[in-house]
């Protein structure tokens, strides 16, 4: 049997907001009740062309198929025209280790699975009645996160601040087609105010964002390895911390600097994500209280959402 | 730019024993002598259905192609008229990490390089009049080993001793196409006589060999992961011990059993395959010396052969 080969743009015509949110919900239950095989990413770095491929898998027993996702980012590619991001998810038979299918995604699908995460940790995190929104950083996860958002909350005013003009503007002229949002930039990201939810999409590697409102949830995206950080560890300190994986976090997520700094301990962490969703810990508890999530990407998330676009190009085939 | 996909039958047609030797040996050279990234593997293990897929990656510095190899071993699968060899490789872009190749191989092109290390061990190191050979076991390794030796010896005997009476039948059936060897069949290993070259392909876990002739020289193949062993530590100490790479065999060779029993000592081992073909370090000094090659097999030698392949495919298809 030869796998089954799925191209770009192939998989861009399959993706359904509302299905990955599921998808990806799903997963955060696996994770946290499931037994699994995720071994440490495997990191290929080529310092002479500032590019980096980093090789996560993930296996959930019982599962038919266990995924393996060759990730690089190649920062001098947008001088050549190309996207930095570049990739493939293969998906193997857990019976044979036979390949089912390449996914030649270009890393779009890592994308989709991190926004979407983000919109289920605020399904379950950010008050019932979030309409307002800041987004800092204009990127393409500035843009998936609102969008996956979108299909949760009923959003009606959306803040955005980012360091290069240029792409804040191209993120509003592509965010203007929501037209119902009311879309406002900041020239400062403490310039904020009655703020539900905020989501951090930044490579930063120190603080940018200090304080948020009582009552808001924060989606912290951006920091997903050692040394990279957007978030102080004192907003830390005030808030319910919930990770996807607390493990991983503390490697390479908010967590990493906040313990290092004491402002929080291990035992500060509230849940993972998957606990919540599986109803096994609480979320929010009261209007008051400030939440965030620490996400740094999960290998399970991978499979999951490989698997939901290989099921249903094969089910649109037959 | 979509990466080219190149199926196994496709791929076997492509395979010249001569010029992957050739690649072969340069690929040695380049890793005593380049700059290279060769990460841990990551392992996958699938205990419910006797499954393990190892991932190896290699680039060099220079080269405009680096490699990772996605192979597997599930054990049950010839049960369901399977191999239990299972995998692909693939090439990326140095510039870019763009995929470039999708090499759907199913372990062959392992295999291959494999054998192909031995050859090149063997002119290095076996006396030039060799022509008598031992090879212990009967699966694919055994029969590719002494076709890629036939390349560079005037074989003229060939004893073979296998645990499984019908593999070595089959063997035995395959091999007689060389119809000017001599094949003789040994019922038990120590039995062998005036045999020039040794060649070790078994999965053992116990040493198979403890004695060879003086003057002979030994391909040890089966050892490449902790716990695996063919060779008794006290034929080691009496060997000059050439190794693929020593930090690789230290852990997963023969060296790993031969040290720990203290027989031998790190300062014992006498070079890296690759300094030899490369002239830093002496080969066979006389003909009276036992040499012994322990190989455990480099994501070098996959990059080597998967760029060899996509070179070749790419030249007949312009």
């Amino acid at each position: 049997m030869k796998p089954v080969i799925i191209e770009k743009e192939e998989i861009i015509k399959l993706l359904d907001f509302k299905e990955i949110i599921s998808v990806i919900e799903k997963s955060f239950i696996d994770f946290s009740e499931g037994k699994l095989v995720m071994p440490p990413p495997q990191d290929i770095v080529i310092e002479e062309f500032r590019g980096e491929t980093h090789i996560k898998s993930a296996y959930v027993e019982g599962n038919d198929s266990y995924c393996v996702k060759i990730a690089s980012g190649f920062y001098d590619n947008p001088k050549l025209g190309l996207n930095s991001s570049q990739g493939m998810m293969i998906l193997l038979d857990s019976k044979t280790g036979a390949p089912k299918c390449i996914l030649l995604e270009d890393g779009i699908l890592t994308d989709y699975r991190t926004a979407a995460a983000g919109a289920v940790a605020a399904k379950y995190l950010a008050r019932a009645d979030s309409k307002n929104v800041l987004v800092i950083g204009s990127g393409i996860q500035a843009r998936l996160q609102v969008e996956f958002l979108l299909q949760v909350f009923e959003i009606q005013r959306l803040c955005v601040w980012g360091r290069n003009e240029e792409s804040v503007k191209n993120y509003c002229d592509y965010i203007s087609k929501f037209n119902f949002l009311d879309l406002e930039v900041l020239t400062t990201v403490q310039d904020h105010k009655e703020i539900d939810i905020v989501i951090t999409t930044t490579p930063a590697r120190s603080p940018l964002l200090s304080v948020v409102e009582k009552g808001a949830h924060v989606n912290a995206v951006g920091a997903d390895m050692p040394g990279k950080q957007e978030l102080s560890p004192k907003l830390l300190a005030k808030a319910k911390i919930i990770t996807d994986s607390t493990s991983q976090c503390e490697k390479s997520g908010e967590l990493q600097h906040a313990l290092q700094s004491g402002d929080i301990c291990l035992k500060d962490v509230h849940a993972e994500l998957g606990e919540i969703v599986s109803k096994t810990k609480k979320g929010r508890e009261s209007s008051d209280e400030i939440t965030i999530f620490d996400s740094t990407g999960l290998g399970i998330q991978d499979l999951a959402i490989a698997k939901y676009v290989y099921e249903k190009f094969i089910n649109l085939a037959e």
